[in-house]
């Protein structure tokens, strides 16, 4: 069996794992949001696809869910001595080595895809983790700071200001002319499932779409496209999902995010069974809809979400 | 007073912090050797003007002259597991800061002594630290290596070789294009004294003197340049000096480097105890000179030296 996931970070990172286990003899191809990328320090910092080779990779901080486990921040105190910022994102020592490894591959002239694979080398991740495009995408959140408007980085308003304005807009700045990365889409026309993790439906799996010719090839695929509510209760899991969700217009609600994808793209949707009234809505959007537990408390809870994410593929396959 | 200092690695860097305390008023300026600069991982790494700025600033490694205390190896080990090399060179997670800020400056257009300005905000090494050039200077040992004739960078030599196979050339290059950097040929104009620390005579103060301008200007600055001997009884005091000595048809004694320096540049010289039959030798050449313990065995001892190198510019003064 072949599934596409389309993964932001720490949400999508845990379900691929479940997944994993779920499906061990499955074809994963995981399509990573770069969006989030940042340049710091002179160096290429990619948090999605970074956090999800460092979880399947067995070398993520299980705590905290992104960064390395064991890690020091001997580097980052000395920048700080040098009064050399951002001091807001937490880079680690050993962090660092994939951002100096994957700049220096890059300007040696390798596009992100290439880097990404040969990081993967050595994480062994278990599944193929291609970015979502070669191309700069930056994800811009317009906001109002000290009485201006302006627009920052996504990491500056998630890491910095802790989503702590009102995000006015959420623009996914250079995606229009963005292609898809080598192997994006072919491995969306070749999968037999194509799955949205509880990923923040904004700026992780709404990034990606908004690379031109995904959205189309996801909606031409002809296979079951099954996601699963990152919001639980009318709240986010984690994160802050219902700042950016009200940026695009969506109330934060686990049948909001579903009508948002739309029956067009999406065949299926699990929501928690704390809002499994939001079944009857869903369904009628055209959307195959099953209240399940959504909370990845543990590898397990989060293989048993995917499993039942690959049952409702069959169920739309066979409906 | 103004002091003149051409510096290399650790024996200039422990004979400055000497100098400091045998004339705490004195204004000191260091033109320090940028020939053994590295390009690794991407970033720009200057040995010697870091061992200069870490060990004045306090911050340097005192057991083994370089890098930085506390010092932890997390990023390397990391770059290790990426298969990315070289493994040889010993950069640490503290020491990788500053080379990641002077990369970043570099890239943001500032020269190199403008760079070394603004690290130096950070280390107040007491001392205004000059790279001789802004330009790129790179030592090149030439080698048999494997029956081939070939050029290896001089970190490789000395670091991952150990100097193991004898040097057929030493080459500075880019020397013959390059520039004093802004500062330099003034403050050698300007100076009471001029100093060689006991550095190495080749790979060290021989490259400062090998960018166009430097020597002429010491030559003609009318003051007392006096130097102290990097050997002593014979062998380099640390370091492998005679290894470089010998393929710039150099012996490796105290008096031999005096006659190398010549007494068209150098006024005065300071040999170890070890080596009083050398004082006879090197005065025949032109050169006055003492015979004095040269052994840094503390920043006592360097200060000691200190004081007997400035003597001797006060003997020369006289002469």
């Amino acid at each position: 069996m072949r599934i596409v996931v389309l993964a932001g970070g720490i949400g999508g990172a845990r379900f691929l794992r479940g997944l994993k286990q779920a499906a061990p003899d499955a074809d994963i191809t995981v399509i990573g949001n770069t969006g989030d990328d940042i340049h710091l320090f002179g160096l290429k910092v990619c948090p999605d696809l970074d956090t999800v080779m460092y979880t399947l990779g067995d070398g993520i901080n299980e705590e905290q869910g992104w960064g390395r486990a064991d890690e020091t921040f001997h580097l980052k105190e000395e920048l700080a001595a040098y009064g050399v910022g951002p001091e807001w994102f937490g880079l680690g020592d050993r962090d660092f080595a994939t951002h100096i490894v994957r700049t220096q591959m890059i300007s040696a002239g390798y596009p992100l895809s290439a880097v990404t694979e040969a990081l993967c080398d050595r994480w062994k991740p278990g599944v193929r983790l291609l970015p979502m495009t070669d191309d700069r995408v930056e994800t811009h959140v317009a906001v109002e700071l000290d009485g201006e408007r302006k627009a920052v980085h996504f990491q500056e308003y998630w890491v910095r200001l802790r989503a702590s304005v009102p995000a006015e807009a959420v623009v996914p700045v250079g995606a229009e002319q963005a292609k898809p990365a080598p192997g994006v889409l072919e491995a969306i026309a070749e999968a037999d499932v194509i799955l949205f993790p509880p990923s923040n439906p904004v700026v992780s799996v709404g990034t990606i779409l908004a690379v031109p010719g995904i959205r189309e090839a996801i909606a031409d695929a002809g296979v079951p496209v099954v996601g699963l509510s990152p919001i639980v209760g009318d709240a986010p899991v984690r994160g802050m999902a219902d700042k950016v969700l009200a940026a695009v217009g969506v109330e934060s609600t686990a049948a909001a995010v579903a009508e948002h994808y739309g029956s067009g793209l999406l065949d299926g949707w699990l929501v928690d069974t704390v809002d499994a009234d939001a079944v009857t809505r869903v369904k009628a959007a055209g959307i195959l809809c099953r209240a399940v537990p959504l909370m990845m408390t543990d590898v397990d809870a989060a293989a048993q979400m995917a499993r039942e994410a690959l049952t409702l593929a069959e169920e739309v396959r066979e409906a």
